[in-house]
């Protein structure tokens, strides 16, 4: 961490804000010297003497040029986010004044942060750890009730603590175990082997629930992704649009939060249904032929749901139930949905009781609240709770497998005895990826890798 | 003011940020309930206990549900921008974070704030005068080092401050004047006649000085406006880019601050030069002939600066004289250059002597420099003093214009005398236009008109 522990003396300045159009920009600086290179070009007050967590009005000045009046923000470490000197200065929100700031400030002492290199400070000097810092960039990308929630948990260390707490009593008996290794020629055994054997099996079972619940996390996170499938013109955008539609209106209440237009992805009940890209789908899957049958399905092997929508002025019942028998194959959970379905008579109706379809109609938002419902019901949340920790990184899904692996070495080796220093060492391996999720192993590789995808000013 | 003064009662909330990618959000509230509704919503301390100007971290929570951790700064009135109560609610720039936390505020009693809302409360409580105000939004959206200096310089105060003085001083002649209509039938003078004339032809000499200012302020603040003319393929594209690049690679020198693509807008020495859309000219000016002259000259009227560019490989003399006596009669000041000047020999530059043109290759940047400091000479500001105010709002030369009109109607009353009542009444008027610059005079419309201009948040 050679590297990393340069770097920390350096003071770091970003605009922490979004650019584009608003009334303020926010310049953060964090370092030692964040104060005293702030005090240089700051008029109204010496901020060397004031308190911590105070706010200051005064200008901002290049010689005796005014840049701006600002609110100087005042955070002394250890008691700021980075645990170093912080300071948040508040200016008009003017490209020509943030430039004119920061490079003031640049010339004065402090660096152009990297991305993410104040949480990485913050990590480094302890006020996080890995996989907290990792949750304030998610918490930042969260654009749904669930995802929020995930990331939430996540930087509150509800995953982490769950984890520090068996890697603790782990490393316990790691130590008891290498003890027995400077008394190797006398036989003893200081690490009780059931417990030890009970401890790792109870760590498994934890790591291995963490290993599940990647699934369902990562779904939370990124979206459900589905497709909705069906023959031309049985009315598949109609049904987007009425799925769309609420949603918009929803969003539109409040001035100022305006959101980018988001093409094909739903929020129901705070999960968000992402609809997968279908631009060859759509056309391919409308009846699945010999041609088009590998395609589609890669396609649809993407999604974790099917919609399968079927016009009944043009669809004949032995025809759909062909179609439904192709998609059955692929072990993916599948919606049956008759549409237009305030053209059919309850006679009609009655030949199609066999596919146990939905009825809706798309066009006179018929049935979409049933549908939604559908949708939640398939994904099935309803047993999720709101306090379950939920994986939803790769890499520590990865960790988390290796830790698995070595922990079932170990039970090997305890079952089938090996001597103490092969133990020692599946041990020490299991503390590595233990490790490796909460950072108290860590590389500078790992973790340029992580706080590289972070934005600048975080 | 009615309406106004209700508003002035309800707690207003909006993003203070702009959206888009960034670490944090500012969330701002203004009115009597603002610490008391984010304290509704805020956990980690009792924020009615907290002094001004102090910065506390804790939790948002809609019910037991952590919405985020944010930093709050609070501002107690009248010590604060509205001379309200005004927190300020530092959260992570996510967009479904911000919905929730105004939504949430929203339902404990605050009121989504219209565009310019807080800095009108900040001009209604006194905080500014309406010049200030109207600055902020133009310190917002500066540009420039010169557009940037003048809306600082009017935010400052530089710019009503002479005014107030002024109008102090023809207040106090009015009441004089307005004495001595309750002693009319006495036929007194109280207000020297003499003293009258010699301050209001002082006003009117610091107003006819301002409405002077305006033309080289509009200048400043939104560019000089510049036609590069000349045949197809003399250079144009080529010369624009040669001013173009060097801008652009300055600009991105810092991170974070990279600024939206700007085309055909050069910045020399903090001065805007702004390349009108010559979509039409580009092509119609090339020779200008009985057809195009029209809209031609239509188009470079608009501008406050020609640059007649001619390649010495395709135009002769003779057609370039042609050329510069059609553009000569538009009595818009204008720079002859010869293009390709590399490849002219020093017998073949004799030739275009007689036109005392510039010589450059774009393609090579030779001259380039030359080119910038004529432009900037072209706009003679070289006898601009940094202190100088400038008015650049067209609605302060209209009133200005007015106060003029007026005044010099209170000039002939004295010198072709009027009674007292004539006099009162001109001067009255007078004071109405002075006033409406500043706001001592002003009306629902009016601050409607300029405050909608703001973005929400301000």
């Amino acid at each position: 961490m050679s590297e990393h522990a340069i770097l920390e003396q350096e003071t770091i300045v970003a605009l922490a804000t979004a650019s584009g159009n608003g009334a303020i920009a926010v310049i953060r600086l964090s370092g030692k010297d964040a104060i005293e290179i702030t005090n240089q070009v700051f008029r109204g007050k010496n901020l060397l003497k004031q308190a911590s967590h105070t706010l200051h009005f005064g200008t901002v000045r290049d010689g005796e040029e005014i840049i701006d009046e600002v609110l100087v923000s005042l955070f002394v470490g250890p008691n700021s986010y980075t645990k170093e000197n912080v300071v948040e200065i508040s200016t008009h929100n003017s490209k020509y004044i943030i430039e004119r700031v920061m490079s003031l400030l640049i010339k004065k002492g402090a660096r152009a942060a990297k991305a993410g290199e104040f949480t990485l400070r913050a990590f480094l000097n302890g006020g996080m750890d890995l996989s907290q810092a990792e949750a304030v960039a998610d918490l930042i990308a969260s654009n749904s009730a669930a995802s929020h929630q995930i990331a939430m948990q996540q930087m509150r260390g509800g995953f982490s603590n769950q984890l520090k707490k068996l890697r603790d009593d782990l490393i316990h008996f790691a130590s008891l175990i290498e003890l027995e290794l400077d008394f190797s020629e006398e036989d003893v055994e200081f690490a009780n082997r059931d417990q030890l054997k009970s401890l790792i099996k109870q760590i498994n079972q934890v790591v291995s629930k963490l290993i599940s619940s990647f699934e369902q996390g990562n779904v939370l996170k990124n979206g459900v992704p589905v497709v909705i499938a069906g023959k031309p013109n049985v009315g598949k955008s109609t049904l987007l649009n009425a799925l769309l539609n609420e949603e918009r209106a929803i969003v539109s209440d409040i001035a100022g939060t305006t959101r980018d237009t988001i093409e094909d992805e739903i929020n129901i009940k705070g999960i968000t249904f992402r609809f997968i890209d279908t631009a060859g789908i759509r056309e391919t899957i409308d009846v699945i032929e010999a041609k088009g049958v590998e395609r589609t399905r890669e396609k649809m092997k993407q999604a974790r749901l099917i919609i399968y929508l079927f016009d009944p002025t043009q669809d004949e019942v032995v025809d759909i139930e062909a179609q439904i028998a192709e998609v059955a194959v692929l072990n993916i959970p599948f919606v049956t949905i008759i549409n237009k379905a305030d053209l059919l008579t309850v006679e009609q109706k009655k030949q199609y009781e066999v596919l146990k379809p939905l009825y809706i109609s798309a066009k006179e938002q018929i049935g979409v609240e049933e549908l939604k419902d559908e949708l939640l019901n398939q994904v099935n949340l309803s047993n999720l709770n709101t306090d379950d920790v939920l994986v939803t990184n790769i890499r520590h899904v990865e960790a988390l497998q290796h830790t698995r692996t070595s922990l079932e070495r170990v039970l090997n080796g305890i079952d089938n005895p090996v001597t103490s220093d092969f133990l020692a060492m599946d041990i020490r391996q299991s503390l590595y990826h233990l490790g490796e999720i909460t950072g108290s192993v860590s590389t500078d590789d790992l973790l340029d890798n992580i706080f590289s995808k972070f934005c600048i000013g975080k």
